[in-house]
């Protein structure tokens, strides 16, 4: 399986292919970052919790969930590509300041109460 | 740099240490997932195509930037670990199956016209 | 209360005066408004439909739906104004059409079972 | 031309005729709010400012305007429905608060510079 640097590229050489570049810029990308999430989100629309927890046991619905995930990475990395911002060093730090931000609870036997 | 698989399970690890789990429906993180995608668009509103460009020059601004993409990223990542769904998998299948849909311009010599 | 109509002049005089005019494209505003929709749509993020259906028990979350409301009205009323469509004629015109595409179910007495 | 109470009244007898209301939780019209403002905002993903304010002059995508204008504000109406929130109420307030935040500047002749 191809690694997400790999993909990255391979995403911009086809829009390179295409002469896609002038549309790319970051406004552009990051509204086509979230119409996509939105259509993934749209899936879920009118589902209960507990049918959105078996989305995937639908053959055609499974199908639609990764073919919008695809789109979701799809335009993260290119908006990504296109402000040089690696995102996997953004969401390492990211975690970094969470675990400050929310402190691990302590172990059952020590939790007040 | 820690690759995508190892963030996921860094992220999945803080979800469950603090009883996130039950919140972390398919459709809630599909919701969370556009939510910030929106607020990493909320950034570029009433920026020119022009100054979107340049948006990582301003130190702020490119913080924000990184935050909200590594808030995208740690999303989908929740998502598809609740779903089973391989990102990096979807994407590789999403550009062949682009690759198809649209074809690869002939080289310039070979352009019509 | 102000009808539709005045609340609409009334934006476009606010954002005159302002001299907001040149952000206010018709793409700008399509942004804005998805950008407060998603911001009303944060404070449901994590509820349950339970929990979501007594938001307004609470003053703080009741202020805030009332706040994103507004948010969303009033980049909608904008939208329209910048492109002179008549959100109102919009509605009425569109669920003309969805009677025709869900037809009424007939009475219970006629139901099929 | 009705107005925007007999509009909501009219969407709300269309749902319940349809035995849509279990659908309709807050939380499920604030998602399909959200998911139809990024269908008005998809229209002008890739268009520039000048392209974006032409949109009318196609019929096509001034069909497709008008269609999720519709869309965005019925799902808007739905929701205050089932919350009782008055959305002109909410503006009204809210314009109000931004007059306070965004003063009106001085008229021209006073204008510094």
């Amino acid at each position: 399986m191809p690694g997400l640097a790999a993909l990255q590229a391979r995403l911009a050489e086809f829009a390179a292919a295409r002469r896609w570049q002038p549309f790319h810029t970051p406004k552009n990308l990051a509204v086509a970052l979230s119409v996509e999430a939105s259509e993934l989100l749209e899936i879920f629309q009118w589902l209960t919790p507990e049918q959105s927890a078996a989305v995937m046991d639908d053959a055609a619905s499974a199908h639609r969930v990764r073919d919008e995930v695809a789109d979701v990475l799809a335009y993260l990395l290119q908006f990504c590509e296109v402000l040089g911002v690696d995102p996997l060093a953004a969401l390492a730090a990211k975690i970094d300041r969470n675990e400050l931000r929310f402190p691990r609870p302590e172990a059952d036997g020590h939790s007040p109460g």
